[in-house]
C-alpha cells in the first residue's frame, strides 16, 4: 500500500506539503495541490483516516446511545440518524444501553476514550452532571437534560389530537393506557406530555378519562395480556383508548376475546406510527412521530455543536394523527 | 486533561515505559507496572484510544453492513451483534446499504479507510471479488460469498418443518408466498433454501404446492394487498401458506376481507419469528430464526479471524417452528 512519502516523492514535494493538502491547512498553491492529487491518483493512495483523525483531533464518529434498536421507534430513528450522519461524512457507533445506568456509564466512557466528536442520547437514565462533565457536543432526545440541547416531537399536541378525535367520535369514557416511564427520571421523560395534552382537551368537558399505567418493560415482546384483560374487565365502560402502538396490538386481541368490536364499541388510537399500525387488523389509527425530521434535526444540531456553533436548548417538531380503521 | 508525559513524570519513568505498560508490550517489572497504574489513577489519566489504535494497528471497530435496520430481522440481529461485540471490547459502526451497490461500495471504502478490524455483511449485493480484494476479516450472512466465511440459519430445515406441519394439519393446496429475492445475486441468497426444503417434503406426496413471488421491496411498509388479493382470488383452493412474517400480517387482513377463517379455512405460517407474530390476531405460527445464536457465532468468527485463526467457511444454525394460533 503506498504511503504518504511515496506520494511526496512522486509529486516532488515534501511530506509536510502532502499532509497540508490532505488536511486543507496552510497556504498551498493551486499547481502544488494538483500535483499532489495527481500523485495520489496515480499511486491509488488511500489516506489513513485514523492517522488524519488523530492529527485533526476529530474522529468523524458520533456515538448513539439508545435503550434498544429492537424497538421499532428506535430502529426507525437509528436508520435515519445513520442516513443523515453518513450524508455529512460521519460514522455512527451504536450502543444499546437497555436503560441500564451502568451500561450507559460504560458506553459513555468508551465513546469518550475513542474520541467521538459527539454523542446522541435517547431516553438516558444517568444524571445530567455526567453529561455536562464530558465537555462534548451532546444532543438528547426523549428526555430533557438541563443545559443540554434537546430535540423532541410535540407530545402535548399528540395527546391533544388523540383526545379531540376520541371526543369527536363520541367517546364518553376514554382511557389512556401506557407503560410506566420507568427509571429514576420518569418526570423528565418527554412522553409525559402525551397525558398532559390529553387532559388539557378533556378538562373543558364533563368527561373524566381513565388513567392506567402498565408495568414497564423494555423487552418489547413482553406480554401485557393479563394486565389489559383486568383493566377491561374492571372498566367495562371504556369506549376509547389512546395507547402505544405495541400495546394497541394486544388490546385488539383482548377486544376480540371480550367480543368488543373496534371501532364500534371501542375506538383505539396508537402512538408512534412506526411499522406496526399497518400490520394490524383493523389497521390502527396512530399519532405519527416525525422521525425523519427529528433525525435530520438531531444530526444538524450535533454537527453545529461540533463546529462550535450555538444551538437552541429545545427544538420541538410537530406531529400528525393518521386515521385508519380503529376510530 | 493529563497526558502521557504527566503520567511518566508522576511515576518517575520514561514515556516509552508508560507506552509499553499501556500496550502490554516488552518486558516491564511488576513494580514499574504498579507505579504507572498508580500514577494513571492519581491523575485520572484516560489513554487516548485512537492514538493507541494507530500504534497497535487495531481500531477495535467492526463495520456492520445490512440493508436496513428498520427491518425487524436486522434490528434484532443488530442488537445482538452489538451486545456480543461490546462484551469482547469491540464497537459496532452501523451502515444501512439499502441493497444499493453504490452505497455498499462507498461504505466498504469508508470502513477500510477508518481501519475497522473486520466487516460483517448481510444480504450483500456487490461482487465477491470486491470483498476478497479488501484483505480484511469478513463474515457474510444471508448470502453465500465464495471463500468468505458465512453464517446462516438452516433455511432448508425451516422450509421442511413448515411443509410438514401444513401436511399434518391436512392441507392439500399449500402455497409458498415470498418476495422475490431481488438484486443480481438472487441465486446466492440463502433464503432460497426455504423453497427447497418445502418442495423436498411435498415431493413424496401427490400434493403440488403453489409458488408465488411478490415484487420485492425493501421498504417494509410497502403494501402488497392488491397482489395478495389477486393470488387468493385466482387460487381459491389455497388452504395453507408459508410466507414472511410481514406478509403474513397482510394475508390475515386479506383473509378477513374474503371471509376465510384462519386456521379453519387457511393455515398460515410465517418466517423469522421476530416481534410481529405475537402482535397479530390470531397469533402467528412462525419458523424462528436463531438470531441470538447467529449473532454470537458471527462475532466469534470475526474475532477469530482478526486474531489470525482459521474459521469454517460455512456454519449453519438450527431453526425451530413455533406453533401459535394460525395452524
Amino acid at each position: 500500500m503506498p504511503k504518504i512519502n511515496d506520494v511526496a516523492e512522486n509529486a516532488g514535494v515534501s511530506i509536510t506539503t502532502v499532509s497540508r493538502v490532505l488536511n486543507n491547512r496552510g497556504y498551498i498553491s493551486e499547481s502544488t495541490r494538483n500535483k499532489v492529487f495527481l500523485a495520489m491518483k496515480e499511486l491509488n493512495y488511500q489516506p489513513n483516516e485514523m492517522a488524519r483523525s488523530l492529527y485533526r483531533k476529530k474522529s468523524n464518529m458520533i456515538g448513539l446511545i439508545i435503550p434498544t434498536v429492537t424497538n421499532p421507534f428506535f430502529s426507525e430513528l437509528t436508520y435515519h440518524l445513520e442516513y443523515f450522519a453518513n450524508l455529512k461524512g460521519y460514522k455512527l457507533v451504536l450502543c444499546n444501553s437497555m436503560k441500564n445506568i451502568q451500561k450507559e456509564h460504560d458506553y459513555i466512557d468508551m465513546l469518550k476514550k475513542n474520541q467521538v466528536d459527539g454523542i446522541l442520547v435517547g431516553s438516558s437514565v444517568l444524571d445530567v452532571e455526567h453529561y455536562l462533565n464530558l465537555n462534548l457536543p451532546i444532543v438528547s432526545f426523549e428526555r430533557t437534560l438541563a443545559n443540554i440541547p434537546t430535540v423532541t416531537s410535540d407530545y402535548i399536541t399528540g395527546g391533544k389530537l388523540a383526545a379531540q378525535l376520541l371526543l369527536d367520535k363520541g367517546c364518553l369514557k376514554p382511557a389512556l393506557i401506557f407503560q410506566a416511564g420507568g427509571g429514576p427520571h420518569h418526570q423528565s421523560l418527554l412522553t409525559a406530555g402525551i397525558g398532559q395534552g390529553f387532559e388539557d382537551v378533556l378538562k373543558g368537558t364533563a368527561i373524566r378519562p381513565v388513567y392506567m399505567e402498565l408495568d414497564p418493560d423494555i423487552n418489547i415482546n413482553q406480554c401485557h395480556g393479563n394486565e389489559l384483560l383486568r383493566i377491561f374487565n374492571e372498566h367495562p365502560e371504556i369506549d376509547g383508548v389512546l395507547t402505544e402502538d405495541l400495546l394497541a396490538a394486544e388490546i385488539i386481541r383482548i377486544c376480540n376475546r371480550l367480543d368488543k368490536k373496534i371501532p364500534e364499541d371501542i375506538k383505539l388510537i396508537g402512538y408512534d406510527d412506526v411499522m406496526i399500525p399497518s400490520l394490524l387488523s383493523p389497521r390502527l389509527s396512530s399519532v405519527r412521530q416525525p422521525i425523519k425530521e427529528m433525525s435530520e434535526y438531531i444530526i444538524e444540531s450535533i454537527i453545529k455543536q461540533i463546529k462550535g456553533e450555538v444551538v437552541p436548548m429545545l427544538h420541538t417538531i410537530p406531529v400528525t394523527l393518521i386515521e385508519r380503521e380503529t376510530t
